[in-house]
């Protein structure tokens, strides 16, 4: 098993425990020594471990919170520092996610997640609109 | 200058290349030999150089882009990777942004961004409502 598959198999832990509600997976496949930011959809950054995690146990705990699968997933290492791109599909909209993965205890953990919707998928026109309007 | 000085004024330098609509300082600011992404709000990420490179000078070369103001920024370093999170002031929204940078020839260079919009910037009932609906 390459580097790159256990970045890509911690990746997919960390859709399992989102899509099977369970915080305590969530916790353990966040860093615990090294930092940690996160920034959940629509949210502003998140710069501690406490309030990451408090965050995902909010998330984690709403019985509506859909099934989440994750494709088209890339991984990309830099020593000890790894960059998944993916997207997240949900049942009615799709997101695309980072999730930088850091070395530590021998494990590849969480160091940041962001995700945020995907509004279009190829084209021109719509290119950076957000940031044009 | 310590290296987070030095993270955070590229991070500045991206975002000065970004208001004055400099392309050739944006090229210079990202990685030649490392691998490079770039999530712009609402897209599918793009993972080759070539394609980060041409989506900026799409959207540099768009003379209704905003000047867009860096501030709150926070860099992480984990060895030669650094993490920036920060907020991304427009005309009339702000946007969320991670921007990794990577050293590489004596230089921090970005590696990869994903800027997204920013919604709701405290508060409890909202955390992460882009994924529960």
């Amino acid at each position: 098993m390459t580097e790159k598959d256990k970045v890509l198999s911690a990746n997919l832990e960390f859709y399992r425990a989102f899509t099977t509600h369970d915080a305590s997976a969530m916790d353990r496949l966040w860093a615990r020594t090294l930092p940690v930011s996160c920034v959940h959809p629509g949210w502003m950054a998140l710069r501690d471990r406490d309030a990451v995690m408090r965050s995902w146990r909010d998330i984690l705990a709403n019985p509506d919170a859909p099934r989440i699968m994750c494709h088209d997933e890339d991984a990309v290492l830099y020593g000890a520092i790894a960059i998944v791109t993916c997207e997240e599909a949900l049942a009615d909209n799709t997101l695309v996610a980072t999730n930088v993965f850091a070395q530590e205890d021998g494990a590849w953990r969480l160091v940041h997640h962001q995700a945020s919707p995907l509004l279009m998928r190829a084209g021109h026109g719509g290119r950076g609109t957000n940031r044009l309007n």
